[in-house]
């Protein structure tokens, strides 16, 4: 059974909370804005895209709490988390209709299907690429968990299951907070898709012996030039995939896209506690004094990346910046709503 | 205060249960040959030169026993685990004297101190190379624990320090089974050397943002021609290393070097329980219905390698072959013990 990772009605919104998973499936139903905020900063919502609309409707929640402007709230919710690019279009989205006076639960309804509707797309766009392919290898959980529903990396798996692929799915693990062995795990076994997890460390072990034909991942945030950042570790498996020849693909919807970023250079990269490093599901793992660096994602230049899988088509890292310039002209010609 | 991993008395092969750290400090008591195959297969001692000593008094309990032959005991004990050279080395050191009818224990105590010499004198070669070096990367633990003292990756760091140099090392913590944020930290941490964990993942992120300055790990087996077998991951790290222009070392005494392994390709690499993989510390954090692939070892191929650390100096990989055979004449010269 497909998954969905949240959904809204009147006034509140339903979460499933990811930390629980998959010992539990626990849905935190949220009322207020900080709520929501609190929800994104600690994880309980997580993956890019689904916090762009855990963002778009705490907009709305705050605009019915009545004590927040529209740049209050966004403020608010801009603050949880900085790497990301589809939060800051999320609230973006709801906050322009919320300070002209506008229908702002239409707002996030209507941002809410684009993403589940992009993420469709790209699943379409980016199956046939998967169409002969056997083994593939995913870091971190971009799956509908992370995008409300169908998923980025996984949509073009889903996908191109429907027609036919017969499809292996290596999960990495994804140290320090498993989203791969707890969430991609748990999603590709509710539609019975083979995989196994590995640690993270396996990765190139598997890539340089030939048991990998394609690495898929989502993306947090991607500049004009193609290069991305994303969950901690997806650089490390791009260098090696390119060492072995074995083709490496982004996923993402526009909202992930960065028009204002010429690069990766400048992308912030979330540095979170330590204590998810030093401990493991909650025990500690290492000495009393010792202490550790958490860097939630890093930078992959844009030279390591096959091709990028968008809800318009699959497009090589020099196609972005057109294809950014030619939305942004259909965008500018739209009436605003 | 200085770590020993193990020591021998009276019949007696005292170890550090590796697996109770860095929580509690359990030394076993292990008075059989099969208490000690157990212990090697259980990971109760660990690291390659650590394993070649403890299985060489595993020979000598067998001994002592009087229910095995020579050939049986070390058939026993070489069951262990497969990849480690060192394993067999150390076995056959005291099998050779005991099928001779010669003194077992002086046998393994001469091998032992071969190790703690090599490693010492690994320090002390490889200390130049990290004068002026600020931060090392290390992966798994090639420390004390792994080597009864001083360690191999470790050794020249400790050394530098006794001569002034400031190092900062990274500890990748070493998934699945934490043997960097669990004993290498641990190690660091007694003596005081800056330190800080990570996770695996972030290696990559730390060697393209300019952090890392050298790269220095153990190893389990190495061909002749420079191809090496270490923890899981250390492929990795040696693909993004390179990529970075940062210096990738391997620190091993002699034992670990197999003469009669041409390439690394032959390397057998030991592939552990999945339930390393799908849990902690006893507690599961996959779908109870997901499996998992668990390689305990990935293979280098010697063109990342910058240079090994040996005993007798610091060689490039074409050199390993000419230093290997240089070794076996003066073996061959010297009289049998």
């Amino acid at each position: 059974m497909p998954v969905r990772a949240l959904w809204y009605r009147n006034g509140t919104l339903a979460i499933i909370d990811q930390r629980a998973l998959p010992g539990r499936t626990v849905v935190r139903r949220l009322t207020k804005l900080k709520e929501v905020a609190d929800a994104i900063r600690t994880l309980a919502v997580r993956g890019a895209p689904a916090i762009g609309v855990a963002a778009a409707y705490g907009m709305v929640l705050g605009r019915r709490e009545g004590r927040y402007t529209p740049a209050a709230a966004a403020k608010a919710l801009r603050a949880t988390r900085p790497t990301a690019h589809d939060l800051f279009v999320g609230i973006e989205a709801v906050r322009r209709v919320w300070a002209a006076g506008g229908d702002v639960e239409a707002a996030a309804d209507r941002y809410r299907a684009e993403i589940v509707e992009e993420c469709h797309r790209i699943g379409v766009a980016g199956a046939p690429l998967f169409a002969r392919t056997r083994n593939v290898l995913t870091h971190c959980n971009a799956g509908a968990l992370a995008t409300v529903e169908w998923g980025t990396a996984l949509a073009p798996l889903r996908v191109a299951r429907q027609h036919g692929a017969h499809l292996f799915v290596w999960v990495d693990e994804t140290r320090p907070l498993l989203q791969g062995s707890r969430l991609t795990a748990w999603e590709l076994g509710r539609e019975r898709i083979p995989h196994a997890v590995i640690a993270d460390n396996a990765a190139g072990h598997f890539l340089a012996t030939g048991a990998v034909d394609a690495v898929v991942v989502g993306a947090d945030r991607i500049a004009r030039n193609g290069d991305f950042a994303n969950k901690i570790g997806t650089y490390e498996k791009a260098v090696v995939a390119r060492e072995h020849g074995v083709p490496f693909y982004v996923a993402a919807p526009w909202s992930t896209f960065d028009p204002h970023r010429a690069t990766g250079r400048s992308i912030p990269v979330e540095e979170r506690s330590e204590d998810e490093v030093l401990g493991f599901a909650g025990a500690r793992t290492s000495p009393a004094r010792s202490r550790a660096r958490n860097p939630a994602f890093d930078v992959t230049p844009a030279k390591f990346v096959t091709a990028f899988i968008t809800p318009d088509g699959v497009f090589a890292p020099r196609a972005i910046a057109r294809a950014l310039a030619r939305r942004a002209d259909r965008t500018a010609d739209r009436p605003t709503r």
